[in-house]
């Protein structure tokens, strides 16, 4: 344990975490050491590296608060977020994909009843959503909880505005039928929040910050897997440059522009508007 | 560039960053992307335990401040603060061997001159430090600048009290035959700080977080490399199990013990004190 050079200092490390009584963790600290190590030693890490690497993460703490997640940005903009969601989701065919659960989540969203509308003042284009809630047999799943979230035609979510009101996020519950629709705004491309740590690497790696118009749905039912996904907007044109890597080609669906005229609900809409229909296949949970 | 699954999603990743203009940056980045993705699939992360290192990590990030640096703690505990002090400190035999340079560092420490007491208050038995300043070739270094920083004899460094008063803390030079002398306090082992989350993981992988008594230094010197280093007390029960990986036999000397009486600098001393000698070898800057 003494006189550590750069090839026997990991043994050493992983050596102290042999009394780990959970034995899940010291399996995970094993591996994550043995690859932060063989990372520094394949890359030659300087001392200022290190140096430049704990100023981010310091950064990416102290910008991080109760509504901007900058460690959840780090993760899903390294693509680890995807690869995650995918490994525990491997789910039977048929059964909606999942995707990133990303930043922008809170609890405590308003409850509304089907037909609502959880726009409460967010600025876009109306869009009237609808859809079911079904299994994998086809049955409908009634009362299933469905929390939807999204940005509005500015590109911010509510939590990114001073203030705690609720907009354009909501905790609905499929009807009998498995059915369930919304009147909310339209989903429209937006960057991700670039102004900082994370923000400054996208920009030295050359990467753009945007991600594709798309709406969070997280879906839960007794009897069945929790589902966390997005449904995308058709003819984005980020689709196929997702900052976070989460776009599935079956999440992608059309949001249909319409004139004046009547909506699905019967409100008589003064102004154009968009309509989306997506249905939701539940896993049974095991 | 959809549809991305635990297989395919890190070349997509590390497609995006080949148009990184600074090349290194684009190298690290890989390497880093592939290792994390790598470690993720090796030990099949779970959603759960995502969600505990964000929460972790944010921890982390909210208990560092000015004064508190648990991120380098993190990196010292995991041993790569070790790992990259000793790959970048390949030193010719002979030279004083760099360890990992801590969390305690802050700037604008005040200046003394030799022989002055540095402790400033700092508890702890009194101890006098000497020694010279060289070249590979025994040539003095004058001038060098020397900063020296230590815990008390409570185990706590200055930054860790309240207040801005430095303690144990000092930058001196060394005079033109390359001696340096100083009065401060005898070095004791202390645990890192462990009331955060590092000192939670420590704990939940069956480590103590105790680091063996020492006293650091940093020392500079035009012409020659930096040295970041510290001194270790001989007999201290933490030299084979350092928290953070960073004992070296040959930073290992002896903290003599004198009862009360004169000493080296003349002080006729009213009770019992220590000296150490310790002189330092810097390698030429190429």
């Amino acid at each position: 344990m003494r006189n550590l050079d750069e090839n026997t200092i990991t043994d050493a490390v992983l050596k102290r975490h042999e009394g780990a009584s959970n034995v899940r963790l010291g399996a995970v600290m094993t591996s994550l050491v043995r690859h932060l190590h063989d990372f520094a030693r394949e890359v030659q890490l300087t001392e200022e590296e290190w140096e430049a690497g704990i100023r981010f993460l310091t950064e990416v703490g102290h910008i991080t608060d109760g509504n901007r997640q900058e460690f959840i940005l780090l993760s899903d903009t390294l693509g680890l977020s995807m690869l995650v969601t995918a490994m525990a989701n491997r789910k039977p065919v048929g059964c909606t994909e999942a995707t990133v659960f990303g930043p922008f989540f809170v609890g405590g969203a308003p409850v509304h009843r089907n037909g609502d509308d959880i726009a409460n003042g967010a600025g876009g284009e109306p869009c009237f959503v609808s859809g079911r809630i079904m299994g994998l047999e086809g049955e409908a799943v009634p009362n299933a909880r469905i929390e939807v979230w999204q940005a509005d035609s500015a590109g911010f979510y509510d939590v990114q505005y001073e203030g705690d009101t609720h907009r354009a996020r909501a905790v609905l519950h499929s009807l009998p039928d498995g059915s369930y629709h919304f009147r909310s705004i339209v989903a429209e491309p937006y960057p991700i929040p670039h102004d900082g740590p994370v923000g400054k690497l996208l920009a030295a790696l050359g990467r753009h910050p945007w991600r594709p118009a798309h709406l969070h749905f997280m879906i839960t039912a007794p009897g069945y897997e929790r589902l966390v996904t997005h449904v995308f907007r058709d003819g984005d044109r980020y689709l196929d440059s997702d900052a976070v890597f989460g776009v599935r080609s079956s999440l992608i669906a059309d949001w249909i522009h319409h004139e004046e005229g009547v909506a699905p609900d019967g409100t008589r809409m003064q102004s154009p508007f968009s309509t989306l229909a997506f249905d939701f296949v539940l896993n049974r949970s095991s």
